[in-house]
C-alpha cells in the first residue's frame, strides 16, 4: 500500500479556543470549517480538529482519554526558531509541556500542547530536509 | 509558518507486535529502527513508532493514555478496497472498532486499532485526490 497518511484528525472540546490556536498560533488557514469541524490543508495530508463526541461516535470509540500516548511535530528552519514558536503557541491558548533543549540524538526540541492536550513538538532537526512546499525528508 | 506537520510519533508498548502490523499489515518500509523506535518516510511526513517510556520521557508527560483523543487516515483508491484493507490490518495484529459503511458526508470507512489502541480509518473519499506519491488534497 502507499506509504501515505491522509488525515489527522484531532478531537477537541471547544471549537474557538483550539480554532485560536491553530489559526492564531501556527498561523494556519481552514480549507473547511462549520460548527463541529475544521480541516486544514497541510503537506500531503490534511488535520482535522473535529468536535470530540463526533469523532467518537465515527470512531464508536466513547470516552477517548486526551492527552493520549501520541505526538506531532512541526519543525522549524533553525535552532532559534524553537522558542519563539513555541511563546507564540503559549500565547495562543498553547500549554507548555517541556522547554526547548537539546535532545540526545541531535538537533534541538520541545513540546508545547494545544488546547485540548494534543501534543507538538516544536523541532529543528538539521538532518531532515523540507521543501518549500513543507514536505519532510527523512534523513540521518 | 509553513502548513507542516514532520513527524506523527505514536507511543507503543511491544515492537514486535507494533512492526508486524505496520510492515506487515500496510506494508510500509521503516526507512531506520533499532530496538525502540521506528521510522517509515510517508507522504510529505514521518511516522515514527516509539516505545510509550522513552516518548513519556522525551514530553515530560508520564502515564499517557492510549487510545487517545485521535484518529489517522488511510486513503484507498476505491469503496472495494475498504473491507480488505481492514481485514489485511487485523490480520496483522489489528483490531476492527467499526465495520466499513458509508458515513453522512459521502464516501465509505470503517475503523482499526493498531496493537497499542492507535485507531486508523481506512477510507475512501472520492472528492479527494491522492497523487502517486501518496500526496492527499482537500475537496468537497
Amino acid at each position: 500500500m502507499q506509504h501515505q497518511i491522509s488525515v489527522i484528525t484531532l478531537g477537541i472540546t471547544d471549537m474557538p479556543r483550539s480554532r485560536r490556536f491553530y489559526v492564531e498560533g501556527f498561523g494556519w488557514q481552514p480549507v473547511f470549517e462549520n460548527e463541529e469541524i475544521i480541516f486544514y490543508q497541510m503537506n500531503g495530508l490534511v488535520l482535522g480538529t473535529w468536535m470530540k463526541p463526533a469523532l467518537e461516535a465515527d470512531m464508536r470509540q466513547p470516552g477517548l482519554n486526551a492527552p493520549g500516548a501520541f505526538a506531532l511535530a512541526h519543525n522549524v528552519p533553525g535552532q532559534a526558531d524553537v522558542a519563539p514558536v513555541m511563546e507564540h503557541l503559549i500565547a495562543a491558548g498553547g500549554r507548555l509541556l517541556r522547554a526547548a533543549d537539546a535532545p540526545p540524538h541531535g538537533g534541538f526540541r520541545g513540546y508545547v500542547a494545544d488546547p485540548d492536550g494534543h501534543a507538538w513538538e516544536i523541532a529543528w532537526n538539521p538532518a531532515w530536509s523540507i521543501s518549500a512546499d513543507g514536505h519532510v525528508t527523512f534523513a540521518l
